[in-house]
């Protein structure tokens, strides 16, 4: 049997053991908070590793663009939430299409951007289900709190449209100082959603899910009074931004990049066949440091081109050319989306692959 | 005939128009210094567009990876240079099968890294070409020019390798304050390694080839005596770091991502449907500063998600939902990655689509 070591490089390599541990951590979380689990399937693009999340009592996915929601109902899955504004007829088309087969919700920030996609359905006789988006900081897209019920009533009020509730993100977590900092986020997240979602209902607008997302702040926001629902993503592989958010140890990362040691030009320079094409440039969060931690040294990729690492070489750590090495990247999501295939290993030893289906649909 | 505005969005659209003109520009350019050109076809990855490359005078292509260079031999081209230090027998094994049909030759900056592959060629009683990296000021792979020499000998005495000549690659010019650095930069990439060349000649040591590389060093470097091939990549689409330079205007670069507006939550933000996994998240050059320009406005793309583009309006600038708009990415080589097609127009109409054949092979 193929150990990791003698697999070519790059290549990424996740660990059935961790990962399914992580799966099923989340999914007992969420049991005892009394919620549904909603993964964001966008972590890892793979029907495989979806269904291990459904085994493990998940509800449905989440995704992003209708492409994905495409690659999953293709694969069987029947419950999917597109937590993201879907805008514009072309998409709309292709939702209806889908919606045969497919219990399926979009999120919405404006009655402008959904309107397009509810006239498709209309003109079908359908109707699309639609979570407002609310904004509990993070900044990006979404309501205020106090103007949710407006833009809900207007969006409820679409031909075309069944209103199904609420949801946010607090990706603001990700910038967080310290842990305490994420846990009163996490707080704040689940109060806020909670509190809009009673908004709509004492206008007597219907909110059947109100449904907290993030990796950071999954086990405080689904704690909250009212929270029916979380869509955590990262949790599956998880990635040196969470563990210097505090959220997890290194023991917890399930994928890792495989690479090889190709130029030692320097005393203290060192470089990896692994560049932005493998790792993404995406910054460690909290605090941007390096672009990947090596396993076992202290040494760290300072800088990236494409197909280069840049190792800064920690005083008393070798490398040599032909060496190869793990490395923890900053954000798994985003390596997903670089690659074809992952690496499935147990115990150091390859079991097989999966290909990332859903790669690259960015439509 | 569709006009681009038409297209479902987050599309990569190329104007041919632009394309051809710089394609053309940059041959002629070569032809007047009496260098060969090699562009490196990592920045497009598309072996159509490698042909046009041909036709307009280019005398092969340059790439980094195997994979990449198996995709553009199964289309058909002869000459590949693997700008990159490959290492290790799995990757020697397949450059043997493709030297059957292609002229080869890879990167080296030490006699270690080669090794691996060089047995793989002797073992087949076949020689694999090597031209050796001399740091000319970038830092990452290269010899030192002083060591280029040594190095060079210790390459050329491995069996199944065949000293072809030597290359560099002025990185650094993208990290240039003015236009001014840019051109000293150039002129000193050509000077070090025409002098690192004469080096090897004088200790009897064959030198065939004496290749330099980068778009924005492309026109000084060439036009260095002892100066023999040129591998400029980005020259194709340029983008918004090459207009930074000021290597070129808005109007040479060829490709745009045609996005959406999908939300407006507040008056000073809106939100496009292109985040990181359609521009990736590579910083402006050579300043940081955002991550994408609008073409035809003033405000920028202020932060990324992994498909979210989250833009400061500008005072005065209107963007409302729906609306459809053309982004100058940061780095193009980085988007051609995150794509399997790009859309191909002229004079605003769209004219069909190329498969970004080489996209995502990693090893």
């Amino acid at each position: 049997m193929l150990a990791i070591e003698d697999l070519d490089t790059p290549a990424v390599v996740v660990d059935l053991d961790v990962l399914g541990h992580n799966v099923r951590r989340m999914a007992e979380h969420a049991r005892a908070s009394g919620v549904r689990l909603r993964p964001h399937a966008k972590t890892h693009k793979i029907p495989e590793l979806g269904r291990l999340q459904l085994a493990s009592g998940a509800a449905g996915v989440s995704l992003a663009k209708v492409g994905e929601a495409e690659v999953f109902a293709a694969a069987g899955f029947e419950d999917v939430f597109l937590a993201y504004p879907v805008v514009g007829a072309e998409k709309g088309r292709r939702l209806l299409a889908l919606s045969d087969h497919v219990r399926l919700a979009i999120g919405a920030d404006s009655a402008e951007g959904v309107a397009s996609v509810g006239e498709v359905f209309r003109a079908a006789g359908r109707r699309i289900d639609v979570l407002v988006k609310v904004d509990c900081g993070f900044h990006r897209v979404g309501v205020a709190p106090e103007r949710a019920a407006e833009v809900a009533r207007r969006i409820a009020e679409i031909p075309g449209v069944a209103l199904r509730g609420v949801f946010t993100h607090a990706g603001h977590a990700y910038h967080a100082g310290t842990r305490e900092e994420v846990k009163a986020i996490a707080r704040r997240e689940g109060e806020i959603l909670a509190s809009a979602a009673e908004s709509l209902r004492s206008e007597g607008l219907p909110v059947e899910e109100v449904s907290v997302g993030s990796t950071p702040t999954a086990r405080g926001a689904m704690s909250v009074a009212g929270v029916t629902e979380c869509r955590p993503g990262n949790y599956v592989y998880c990635d040196a931004s969470q563990v210097s958010l505090g959220i997890c140890g290194i023991e917890d990362c399930a994928m890792t990049v495989l690479a090889t040691v190709v130029a030692v030009p320097t005393a203290d320079r060192a470089v990896l066949d692994c560049g932005s094409k493998t790792l993404s440039s995406d910054p460690l969060r909290p605090r941007p440091a390096g672009h990947g931690w090596i396993v076992g040294r202290n040494s760290r990729i300072e800088r990236l081109s494409e197909e280069h690492g840049v190792v800064r070489i920690e005083p008393g750590e070798g490398f040599h050319v032909g060496e190869k090495v793990r490395v923890l990247p900053n954000h798994a999501c985003v390596v997903s989306n670089l690659h074809d295939r992952v690496v499935l290993t147990r115990g150091g030893l390859v079991e097989g692959e999966w290909t990332v289906a859903a790669r690259g649909r960015v439509r």
